[in-house]
C-alpha cells in the first residue's frame, strides 16, 4: 500500500470546484465530482434524526438506482431544517446538474454543508452549472476540496494505491469538518473515489467496516450533525478481478480504513479553535462496545478538554468521565496514563483491567477560540 | 406553602462553618449541620460508577444505621479516586466528630467537593472539629453554607413553611455547586433540614420524586460528578402527626420539591462563567423521558450553549440536538421558539407534536470564561 497525502483522482474521475454566491465571502462554494463511467456508491450518513434535505434525496437515489456519475456538494448552506421546499431544492439542483451532463438525474448525488435552517439559493447554483461542468478535470479535485470546505483551515486529502492480485488499484479521499464533530459522524463530508471494480456487498461491508473505525472514532465538540455523510464511488476503471471476498477484500478494506482514519485525524487536527490533538486509547475492556463508549465518554467531557487545554493533568476528570460512561467500572480497575500536555500531540491510556478489548479515539482540546467561532458563527 | 430566600434552620438543628485550612485562600472549609434529635436520613448520589470516598462511607452508614444527628462536609478536596486511603480518611473523619459529639459513628454523614484524586488532610479537618462542634449555632448554617462552597459565588439557600394538619412544619435548604453540573446530578452538594416527622418510606419516595424534577433537570457542562449528593434529614421536632401518604404526603412532597427546584435553579444562575439562564420546555413529548432526554440533549449541546453565548438565534442547532436525542423524531414534527438572547433570561420552548408529556429543563450558555475557569483550576 503507498500512500501520498494528496488528492490524486483514480483513472476515470474528473472534478472540479467554483464560486458560485452561496459564500458571501465569495470563497468556492459548489463543487462537482464525476466519473465517467457509471460507478457503483456506498454511503454512511448520520444517524441524527433530523436529516438534512440532500440526504433524504440521496437516500431516495441510492435505493432508485444502482450506478452513479456525479457527486454535487455545496457549501454555505446545510439545507438542513427546511422542509419540503428544502428536498424540492435538492432534487431541482440534481435534475439541473443531470440536464448539464446529460444523464439520469438518479444518477446524481447531492451534499451540502453550512448553516442550517436557511432555504438554499438555487437559482445561484443553476447558474454555476455550465462553469462547474465545462471545467471538469482530473486536477480539479484541488479545486472541489476547496469548495467543500467551511470553517476548515486546511483541505484534506489523501490518496493511496494497492495491489488487487497484481493490479494497480487507486483511492482517492477528500473531506470537510472542523466542527459540530462527533461520533456518527461529525459535520463531516467526505467523498471517497476508487476505480477498483468491487461488488456492492464487498464495497457496502468494507465501508462500514472503514467508517467504524475511523470516523465514528473522532469526536471534537459531541454534536453529532444533521449532514455527515461518507461515500464511497468505485467505477471500475483499474479492470481488475472484481473483489467481492478473501484476501482481496481485506486488502482493499485495509486501504480504505487506512484512507478513512487518515482523513477522520485530519479533522480532528483541524478543530475549531483547538490546539490540542489528543489520542485516546482504551484498553482492558470487556468488550469493544464498552471501550469506546468510554473512550468517547473522556472524548465528549468539556472539562476533560478543558483540562487539556490549560495543561492541567486532572486525572480526576478522566476518572469521572469513565465513570459517568454507564459502565460499572469501578475506581480499584482504573489505571490513567496521560502524556505530557505541553506539546500539540497528547496520548492518554486509560486500562479498565477487565478485558482484552481496546479502542482508540481522536479529539481535541476545547478552548476560548472555539466558543468565539460557534458563537459569532452566523 | 410559605418561603423565603433564607437559611432559617428548623427545630432541633444547629450548624456551624469554620477554616481548616484544607483551602489555601484561608476560606471556609468544614462544615457542620447537627441535629440535637437523632434523624431519619435519606439520600440521592451520583450514578457515577467512580463514586467519592465520603459516598461510599455514607451509603453503609446508611445501611447500618436508622437515625443520624451530624452531618460533616469539607470543601477544597473531593476525595475521590484515593483509593482505600480515602475511604479510611473518611470513616477517621466521621469517627473524630463523633467522639466530639459524643455520638455512635454511624450516626455521622461526611461529604466532600472540591479536586479530584488529592488525598484528605485529616489532620487538618481533627485540628478544626473542637472549635466546629463549639460553634454550633441555629444561625451557625450561614457559616455552614459559606463553607460548603467551591467555585461558587453566592450561597444557595432557602427556607419555607407549611403546615400538616394544623402544625407548623419546616423545610430548610442549603446547596453548592457551578460546574461539572450534569443530570445525575451535578457536583452539586445539597443539605436539606426538616422538623417533620414522617415515616422513612415516605420521606425516601418524597425526596426521590423532588430530585428527579429539580437536580436531574439541571444542566451546566453535561459532565457528571463524582461527589453527587442530596440529603435531607427529618428529626420530628415539629411535633406533627406523621406524614405518610395522603394529602399529608403531597403537601410535603411539594414543599420539597419547590425548595429543591429553587436551589437547582440557583445552581444554575450561579453556573461557572455564564452569562445566561436557559429555560428550555420540552412539550408534546410521546412520554416524559423522551421529553426529558431531549430537553437535555439540547441542554448539553455545546453549540447550543455556545449560540446562546453569543446571543445567536441558531435554529439549526436545536434541531440538531433533538435529532441527536436519539428519538425517531423528524422535522416536520418540530416546532422551535426562541426567546429574545438579549437579556440574562432565556426561555426555548421545543414542540415535538407527537403527544402530551412535557419536562422543563435548566442550563446555561457556555462562555470563554468557563474555559478560563476550568482550565486554570489546580
Amino acid at each position: 500500500m503507498k500512500k501520498i497525502l494528496k488528492a490524486i483522482l483514480p483513472g476515470g474521475f474528473k472534478a472540479n470546484g467554483i464560486s458560485c454566491g452561496l459564500k458571501k465571502s465569495g470563497k468556492p462554494d459548489l463543487a462537482l465530482i464525476y466519473s465517467q463511467f457509471p460507478a457503483l456508491a456506498s454511503a454512511k450518513f448520520t444517524t441524527n434524526s433530523i436529516l438534512a434535505a440532500p440526504l433524504i434525496v440521496c437516500k431516495e437515489h441510492l435505493k432508485l438506482a444502482k450506478r452513479f456519475q456525479a457527486v454535487l456538494v455545496n457549501s454555505g448552506n446545510a439545507n438542513c431544517f427546511t422542509g419540503k421546499s428544502g428536498i424540492k431544492d435538492a432534487k431541482i439542483s440534481a435534475s439541473y446538474l443531470a440536464q448539464e451532463l446529460k444523464i439520469a438525474k438518479n444518477s446524481v448525488l447531492v451534499n451540502s454543508t453550512g448553516i442550517i435552517g436557511k432555504r438554499l439559493d438555487v437559482a445561484k447554483i443553476k447558474q454555476g452549472l455550465r462553469k462547474l461542468v465545462l471545467g471538469l478535470s482530473s486536477s480539479g479535485i484541488h479545486k472541489a476540496k476547496m469548495a467543500i470546505m467551511t470553517t476548515d483551515t486546511f483541505a484534506k486529502e489523501i490518496s493511496l494505491s494497492l495491489k488487487i492480485k497484481g493490479k494497480p488499484v487507486q483511492i482517492c479521499g477528500i473531506a470537510k469538518g472542523a466542527g459540530m464533530i462527533a461520533p456518527n459522524m461529525a459535520t463531516m463530508l467526505c467523498f471517497i473515489m476508487t476505480d477498483a471494480a468491487i461488488t456492492q456487498g464487498a464495497l457496502d461491508k468494507s465501508l462500514g467496516a472503514a467508517v467504524d473505525k475511523s470516523f465514528n472514532c473522532i469526536s471534537v465538540d459531541g454534536c453529532m450533525s444533521t449532514n455527515d455523510t461518507v461515500l464511497v464511488l468505485a467505477n471500475a476503471a483499474a479492470g481488475n478481478k472484481v473483489i467481492s471476498n478473501g484476501a482481496d477484500l481485506r486488502n482493499f478494506s485495509q486501504g480504505l480504513e487506512s484512507l478513512c482514519l487518515d482523513l477522520a485525524k485530519m479533522v480532528v487536527a483541524d478543530a475549531e479553535g483547538a490546539t490540542k490533538f489528543i489520542q485516546i486509547d482504551v484498553i482492558q475492556a470487556k468488550h469493544i462496545q464498552e471501550a469506546k463508549k468510554v473512550a468517547l465518554s473522556i472524548a465528549n467531557s468539556v472539562l476533560f478538554k478543558t483540562a487539556v487545554f490549560g495543561q492541567n493533568p486532572n486525572f480526576g476528570r478522566v476518572a469521572a468521565a469513565v465513570g459517568a460512561s454507564g459502565f460499572k467500572i469501578k475506581a480499584e480497575q482504573l489505571k490513567i496514563k496521560l502524556g505530557s500536555l505541553k506539546g500539540k500531540q497528547v496520548k492518554l491510556t486509560v486500562s479498565l483491567s477487565r478485558g482484552k478489548a481496546k479502542c482508540t479515539v481522536y479529539t481535541s482540546d476545547l478552548t476560548p477560540e472555539y466558543i468565539k467561532i460557534n458563537a459569532q458563527y452566523n
